[in-house]
C-alpha cells in the first residue's frame, strides 16, 4: 500500500467513525432556540461534554458543569493582517492587547520588529504568518521567512498550507512543507500554527491536512486565513480536534466577531481564537465587524 | 526640504497638472455611447491618441490611425493564482498559453518549476509573483524569494509594494523595498513589475508609489493584485502612464474579463494584461468569469 493509499484509508475510516454535526449552540439572534448553549443552559453544556468532553475540559478554561464563561481574552490572538494597516494602527494594536491581557498580537513580517520593541516586557507574545495568505510561496522561502521573522522577534507563527498541492493529493510535499517551517520554529522554542484554509477543503482534505499538520510536528491547526471563502465553524473545529486529538492546540479563525461566535468555537474544541474584533470580544461590547 | 516634502511637493505639482479622466471608451453594453471607441470610431482613437499619443503607440500593437484591433494575446500574461489551483490546471494553463501565444504564464511559486518545465522550447514566459498579494512581508524575505523563484526558471516577477508602509509614508522603506527585488532580478535580466493595489490607494498615493517603482529600476508598474479592493481602471492606467512616462511599462490586472475590457485598457496606455480570462479575451468568445 502506497502511502497515499494508506492517508485515504486512514481519512475513510476517520469519517466513518464519525460525522461532525452542527454546532451545539443555542444563541440564534440573542434567543435560545435549541437548549444547547454554553452561557444560558446547563444541559447544553452537559450534551456538548458528552458528545466530545475532552474538547471542552481539555484546555480551555470552560467549567464542565457549563454556565462559567471562560477567560477568553487569554486565549485571542489579537490580529491586524490588512495589508494597508499603518504603523499608527499597530501602535493602537499593541495597546489594546497590552490592556486586555490577549495572547498575542498577529501581525503581518514587515510589523514583526515594531511590535517585538512595542511589547517587550509584557506577557504578549508576538504572532505573524508565514506564506500568507495563499500558502502558495516555495518551501524554501516558507523556511527562510520562518527564520527571519523568529530574528525579528516572532514568538508564534502561523503558516498556511500549500492548498493547490493538497488538491493534487502530493501529501508529501504538503507535509515537508510544513515541517520546513516547524523545524526552524522549534529550534527557537516557537510556537507553529498550521492554517489549513477550511473553507476551501472537503471534510476529507480537512483530515488529512490536520494528520499532515501533527506528523510534520506543528503545535497548532487553524480553520483559515481570513482572506478566503468562509472561516471557522463549530463543526469544523470540532472535526479538528477530533482528528488531532488532546495534544495539539485548535485555532478558530475568521468570522469570529462576537462573543457568541468566540464561546462557539470554545465549545467545540477551539483553544486560541483569532479576531480581529477582539476588543469588542473581551469587553462583551457589540463587534465593530470588518476586518481581518 | 526632506525626500518625504519633496515627494509631496512633486506630487502635487503633478496632480495639479492634470487630472486623469475616465476612460475614453464608448462601448457600454456594446452600444457607442460617445463615439470615443477603439473599435467602432477611428476619431475616438484619434482623440485618445491626441489626449496621450504616446500611451497608445509606445508598445501596444494599435494602429494609431484607428480601427486595427491589437493583437492582444501578446500582451497577456496568462494568470492563475488561486491558492487551490491544482497541477492538472497549471498543466492546462500552460497548454493554453502555448496555443495562443501568450506573452507569459503568472503562477505562484510553487508552480514555477513546473512551468519552466512545461514551457521549455516555448516563447512563452514563465512570470510568478513576489510577496503577494499582501506586499507585507519583509524586505529580506522578498529578495530571497525573488533569487529562489528565478533559480526555479521564472524569467518575470510581479512584485507588490508594502501598501502599509506607503500610507505610513515610509517611503525610503517602500522604495528598498522594491529596490531590494529590483536588484536581484536585474542580476538575471528578469522583467519586474510592481504592484501598487491602486484598490487601496488615494491618487496621491498612486502617483507617489509609481514614482518610487521608477526610481528603484523596475521595469512595470501594475495595478492590481486581483484579491484585494477593486482592479484595473482605465482611468488609473493613464494616471500611472502619465507618471512613469514612456520607459516603464504599464500592466492593468484585476476585473480584466471581457475583450472590451483589455481594449479599453490598451487604449490609456496599458501594454500587459494580467487576466485569467485570456483564452475568452483572445478569441473574441464571452468570458467564463471569476478566479485571479
Amino acid at each position: 500500500m502506497s502511502q497515499n493509499e494508506l492517508i485515504q484509508k486512514l481519512v475513510s475510516e476517520l469519517l466513518n467513525q464519525r460525522t461532525p454535526t452542527e454546532p451545539h449552540v443555542c444563541c440564534k439572534d440573542g434567543i435560545c432556540t435549541d437548549g444547547l448553549c454554553v452561557i444560558h443552559n446547563k444541559q447544553g453544556v452537559q450534551n456538548i461534554v458528552e458528545s466530545g468532553a475532552s474538547r471542552v475540559t481539555a484546555s480551555v478554561g470552560v467549567d464542565a458543569a457549563g454556565g462559567v464563561t471562560p477567560d477568553i481574552a487569554k486565549m485571542i490572538d489579537h490580529t491586524l493582517l490588512k495589508p494597508e494597516a499603518t504603523v499608527e494602527q499597530i501602535n493602537t494594536l499593541c495597546s489594546e492587547a497590552k490592556k486586555f491581557n490577549f495572547a498575542s498580537v498577529c501581525v503581518n513580517p514587515s510589523y514583526v520588529t515594531l511590535c517585538a520593541h512595542l511589547l517587550k516586557d509584557t506577557n504578549v507574545r508576538v504572532c505573524t504568518v508565514i506564506g500568507f495568505p495563499l500558502g502558495a510561496t516555495t518551501t524554501e522561502t516558507k523556511a527562510f521567512e520562518t527564520e527571519h521573522v523568529i530574528r525579528n522577534g516572532a514568538t508564534e507563527v502561523d503558516m498556511v498550507i500549500n492548498v493547490g498541492r493538497l488538491k493534487s493529493k502530493e501529501y508529501a510535499v504538503v507535509e515537508n512543507d510544513i515541517f520546513a517551517v516547524v523545524s526552524q520554529a522549534k529550534r527557537h522554542n516557537v510556537l507553529t500554527k498550521v492554517i489549513i484554509e477550511t473553507g476551501l477543503l472537503t471534510d476529507e482534505e480537512k483530515v488529512i491536512a490536520c494528520m499532515l499538520a501533527k506528523r510534520a510536528g506543528a503545535d497548532f491547526v487553524k480553520t483559515s486565513t481570513g482572506f478566503s471563502k468562509g472561516g471557522a465553524t463549530a463543526a469544523d473545529i470540532a472535526l479538528m480536534r477530533y482528528v488531532v486529538g488532546s495534544s495539539m492546540g485548535v485555532k478558530a479563525s475568521g468570522g469570529v466577531r462576537t462573543r457568541e461566535d468566540a464561546l462557539a468555537m470554545v465549545a467545540s474544541g477551539a483553544d486560541r481564537i483569532g479576531a480581529s474584533a477582539s476588543v469588542s470580544i473581551a469587553s462583551g461590547t457589540a463587534a465593530s465587524g470588518g476586518g481581518y
